[in-house]
C-alpha cells in the first residue's frame, strides 16, 4: 500500500509547489499572483480574484464555451461546435471538477475514479450532471475518457485554450513537470449557476478537498 | 473507398485554409504571417523564415528540448528530463514529421501509418531514428503512440509549449478545429543537424508531401 501511495502521489505539495514557483520564476507571467496566493496560503487564507462560493460562474467567465470530449471525426461533424457555459449550468445542478490534465497521475488513478465510483450517491442526491475539466484538447479528454471507462459516469470537457480556467483564475504553470498552463485542482458544486461550494487545492497533486467525498457533503 | 477517405480527409484544404484565417483574424496574432505564406502559396513559393533546407536543426532552435513520450509514473521517476535537440541530431541521420496533434485523424489513420509500415525502408537507408513530434505533452503523445502501436517503430517527442516548432516558424492557429496553437504538418531528413530535405504541407488535413513515400525517395 505504501508503494501504492508512492506511486499515485509522487511528488508531495512543497515540491510541486517548488515546481511552480521555479515555472513562474523563469517564464515571468503569473507570478505576482503565486507569490500573492502564497501569502495567502501561509495566512491561512486562499486567495482567488474571480471566483469563490456565490460567484456566478456563467457571468465570471463571460462568452466562454467548453468543448465536449469527442473523437476526431465527431468533432467535424459537428462543425467542432462548442458548448456555452449557460447551456452547462442553467436550471441545472452540477458538480464540475478541474484537473491538471489527461493522462497524468492523480487525475487518471484517483481524481476520476473518485467521481466515477460515487456516481450514484450524486444522482440521488439530485444531481443533473458530474462534469470533468482539463486544459487539454477534447480529442484528448474523450480518448483518457474512454480508457478509464468514465464516459457513462461523467461528461467529459475540453478548455482547449485555457480560457474557462484563466476566466476564474484558476490557471497554474506546470511547465516544470512538461505541461504548461494548465488547471489548478479544484472541484464546485453549481446551482443554476451559481458556486453553492468550491474546493481548491494547495498543490495540484493533492486530492484533499476536491474529491467526491468532500463535494458529497457539501450538497 | 470513397467513404473512407472521406472520412480520413474530412476537410479538404480550402475549409482547413478558411478555419486557420478564421482563427488569426478572431485571434489578432499570427494573422499577417498567415497572409504572407498565403501570397506566397498564390505565387507558387512557400515563405518561412526560419527553416529550409540547408538549415542547422539545432542553431534554429537554440536551447529547445523535446520531451521524450512516456508515461506520468515514468515522468516523475526521469524528474520530468527533456532532451536536447543536439542529442537527437548530433551524429545522425534522421527523419523527423510534425503534425497537429495527437488524436487528430489524419495523423491517426495516415500519417503515423505511413511512416510504421515503411520503417524497415528507412532502416535499410541507414537511418538512425524516425521522429514524430507534435505540440502535446508527452504524457498524451505516450499514449496516442501505444494506442496506434508504434513505439517500437517510431520515437515519440512532445513539444509541450511549442518552443520547437515556434523556433523553426512551424506553428499555426487551430482554434477553429478546437486545437489552439499546433503545428503545421511537415516532415525532414537530417543529417548531423543539417536539413537536408523539407517537405511542409499547404494545409495541415493534407498528407500529400509529408508522407513517408516522399522522403524515402529524398534520402
Amino acid at each position: 500500500m505504501g508503494m501504492l501511495l508512492c506511486c499515485l502521489f509522487p511528488l508531495d505539495s512543497i515540491e510541486w509547489e517548488n515546481l511552480v514557483m521555479a515555472s513562474a520564476t523563469v517564464n515571468g507571467g503569473g507570478c505576482r499572483l503565486r507569490v500573492i496566493r502564497s501569502v495567502s496560503a501561509a495566512l491561512g487564507r486562499r486567495f482567488y480574484a474571480k471566483v469563490a462560493t456565490g460567484t456566478d460562474i456563467v457571468s465570471a467567465a463571460p462568452n466562454v464555451s467548453l468543448q465536449k470530449a469527442r473523437t476526431w471525426d465527431e468533432g467535424v461533424a459537428s462543425k467542432f461546435s462548442t458548448t456555452p457555459l449557460k447551456h452547462i449550468f442553467k436550471d441545472k445542478k452540477v458538480v464540475i471538477f478541474g484537473l491538471p490534465g489527461a493522462y497524468t497521475g492523480v487525475c487518471s488513478n484517483k481524481h476520476v475514479p473518485s467521481y466515477k465510483e460515487n456516481i450514484d450517491k450524486f444522482k440521488a442526491k439530485g444531481i443533473d450532471s458530474v462534469i470533468c475539466v482539463a486544459v487539454n484538447d477534447p480529442y484528448t479528454m474523450n480518448a483518457w475518457a474512454e480508457k478509464l471507462q468514465a464516459k457513462e459516469a461523467i461528461d467529459f470537457y475540453g478548455d482547449f485554450d485555457g480560457s474557462f480556467h484563466k476566466s476564474l483564475d484558476l490557471v497554474t504553470d506546470l511547465s516544470g513537470a512538461l505541461l504548461g498552463t494548465r488547471s489548478e485542482r479544484w472541484s464546485a458544486y453549481v446551482v443554476d449557476g451559481k458556486i453553492k461550494a468550491l474546493n481548491v487545492e494547495e498543490a495540484p497533486s493533492d486530492v484533499k478537498v476536491s474529491g467526491a467525498d468532500t463535494i458529497l457533503g457539501q450538497i
